[in-house]
């Protein structure tokens, strides 16, 4: 990293409004560098006359009015003051908790920007705190992941990140390889003489090891992104099976269109919802049949991209209007599904609101995971939520470390790349300087993730996703 | 006011999300409650394992987790205690500043809940200060009203009321009347005596001051509605004058559908844009002439209701096709307005990128308020926005003491009603026992405001208009 570049960083003073848009009961400003206090203080005047900026204490709570420049009065406040290093950021920071009125945030922003603050810049305020060793990269993306999860799911992988448990295995096998790395750049020192400092068997269990490592984070990141973005649920079945009512009975809301038209739901509609922690991602799925009408077929199409998206598929059928050779049939199409490796398949025997008796052959479906339910009257929807719940619990997904950011799967990715050509590289003696490319490429592809090596067009591009304010 | 009802609300400790819905970097959680500290301790565990809640020191933040029940870390929080009576509640309080998530946020109240606290009630903790005496009513009121300011002219009418200046001056009338009240009551307490305590003189003195001061303060509503609300300007004339041209040109924005059909408004738009610090609610309105058309038509009736709402006037023409006799026209109908005590009147002559040159007849439009501008061409729109803000200076109408609150009106508009019926009792020789009981009126109404006298219904009904958290 450019050290020059931190420095002018830490130059300026920035604020920012840090509490959601809007209109709240309080809002919070923030501002961070080292004119903080003192650009505060020429707006803020302490209920406590004596209370001179010389005297704050860093986490100390002052109450005190904000002014306009000409002297009339704008909020009551309370602030804090966050002495460097011990700050969000690093350096000297200030938070105003004023009154939630829009105009007042903007007002206050106004007046610290005329005061000589500069507005931040999207994830200015964490991009600080990583130049100042506060964190690192993937930590500060963890940040960002943070504040926007919305299940617990989301929410542990983006704090197990945030508190380094990510970064500390990359590292671990990151540090594996510098050894090694330096052990070779000697012998290239040593030029013509041909001397060998780094032990080429345990180069290749090393490198076995790493190859190990690295193929379970890169696969991991299907998994990841899944527990990041909700697990995705096809709906699928025979036309007016009840599928999309099945949808709107678990969304509890009117969400696709019902009708008794059979091929009513064309495009395949998603909802998520969160089951005991547990993000859902719901894809209602145009009928599976023969159609002679065009758009229905391009639904139809689209069903089989959504079946192979889908980790868990809901295979709705209409129980009261199955017999004994419709059931054979219905059962030769699981199979279709069933014995895939990545997805999970789940029965759902749909309308036993009209079914007055049990009959015989339905005893077949025992076999298989099947929960009985009538979507129309609501009934039993919650037996299909606790199956999909244990589900996943049974995974242990939870417990598990996992990718979930693109950009680290895709330095894993190419870091992976490079272990196996250095494998190859030495299992086919290729020449030393070839292998130690390859090496400082792997080094190179671990180190930017956690932001050891990192350029401004990285960083750049990571705050950019930021919002204003973090 | 029921002190019972007062301890009843002191036993519980309540909690909300206090800044703005949604996600931002960060949010505050808020509790107060004479268990606020302990609450929060069942969730909290502080960086530093040596402090204990009984060390927590008020108004300071301290770094530490808050953990789920089951252990896990859900977020790394700042937290700080307000000891009573110096809270915003005056009770013992709490605020968690933590990751701006809304899955946090949940969670975080979700903990607080299950340790004992319970999910505030709207304005509830102002209610508090109200009910703990940190503020009267009607500045509790102004709290809600500086939250919802987006304008500082609307900010200025709150923060005099919340700073108590509205309050001193109701105080002011209130403690006049007393003095005598309680003459005449004694007065009445001699039953038969038929003494007189009371300066009948003085008493009518008074009470003519009473009058005046009431009656000012009962006009003020208007202003203090349009300075709330925003100060209504309609935008009229002839069809085809480019009044929903000159309405865009000023939003800036696309808000009306323009076309060359004359008759294309029909409904009346509305917006509000701040000039400086002034808030305008511009109403476009359908075209004034005669239609056939049923739907226009009612659009032009519409029309007159929004001029008679409005306190400036736009009256927009299109200069470039005006003659001396349209000109004669025009300002004849210009007399219907012009005079009207309580509206501002002024010229738009718009379209002047169609004029070569000014014709003579239009320098009788000097005479008048008059701005030239092509709306089309978003030209001179600043002058006309200055023409707006100097009049609204020169109305002078932020220096005055004003009702912005409609239960404070209608208080006030009841307490004058009292006083009338002094005033006549007095000249009348009515009975004192009757002058007395419109006195404890007037009393009664006043003290309304500031919630000296007051009833659960009341507080019921003006803090459940607050929103949660506040």
């Amino acid at each position: 990293m450019n050290t020059s570049e931190s420095t002018n960083y830490a130059k300026d003073t920035i604020c920012a409004i840090a509490t959601a848009p809007g209109t709240g009961a309080i809002a919070v400003v923030r501002m961070s560098g080292k004119d903080s206090l003192k650009l505060l203080w020429k707006n803020f005047y302490p209920k406590n006359k004596s209370l001179t900026k010389e005297k704050v204490i860093s986490h100390h709570l002052y109450f005190g009015n904000i002014k306009k420049k000409n002297g009339e009065l704008l909020d009551e406040v309370l602030i804090s003051y966050f002495k460097a290093p011990h700050s969000y950021t690093g350096e000297d920071a200030v938070e105003i908790s004023c009154h939630g009125s829009e105009y007042i945030q903007q007002q206050i922003l106004q007046l610290l920007i005329e005061s000589g603050a500069r507005m931040a810049e999207a994830g200015e305020f964490t991009m600080r705190a990583f130049l100042n060793g506060k964190m690192d990269l993937s930590q500060a993306e963890a940040v960002a992941d943070l504040i926007a999860s919305e299940s617990s799911m989301a929410h542990r992988v983006a704090m197990q990140q945030m508190r380094g448990g990510f970064s500390a295995k990359i590292q671990e096998l990151r540090s594996q390889l510098v050894n090694f790395s330096s052990l070779l750049e000697l012998e290239l020192d040593f030029g013509e003489e041909d001397v060998e400092f780094a032990d080429r068997t345990q180069m290749r269990m090393l490198v076995d090891t790493l190859k190990n490592e690295l193929t379970r984070l890169k696969k991991s990141f299907q998994l990841g992104n899944v527990m990041k973005k909700g697990i995705p649920v096809a709906i699928i079945g025979k036309p007016n099976a009840g599928k999309s009512t099945l949808l709107n009975s678990i969304l509890n809301e009117e969400k696709a269109i019902v009708s008794d038209i059979p091929g009513t739901t064309r495009d395949a509609l998603e909802d998520t919802i969160i089951i005991e922690g547990f993000s859902f991602r719901f894809i209602d799925t145009a009928g599976l049949r023969q159609s002679e009408d065009t758009i229905e077929n391009l639904g139809i199409e689209k069903t089989y991209d959504k079946i192979n998206q889908a980790s868990i598929i809901l295979y709705v059928c209409d129980i009261s209007d199955i017999n004994k050779e419709s059931m054979e049939e219905m059962l030769d199409e699981f199979k279709q599904y069933i014995h895939h490796p990545n997805k999970h398949f789940i029965l759902v025997a749909n309308k036993i609101d009209k079914l007055k008796k049990v009959p015989a052959h339905l005893k077949d479906l025992l076999d298989l995971e099947t929960v009985f339910v009538s979507a129309k009257r609501n009934e039993n929807i919650h037996l299909l939520a606790d199956t999909l719940v244990k589900h996943v619990r049974k995974q242990n997904i939870l417990k598990e470390l996992v990718v979930s950011n693109s950009r680290h799967f895709e330095a894993i990715s190419k870091a992976l790349e490079s272990i196996e050509n250095v494998d190859d590289g030495i299992r086919n003696d290729i020449p030393t300087d070839l292998i130690a490319i390859e090496l400082r490429q792997a080094l190179y592809y671990l180190g930017s993730i956690t932001g050891e090596v990192t350029n401004d067009e990285i960083l750049g591009n990571i705050f950019s996703k930021f919002c204003i304010g973090k």
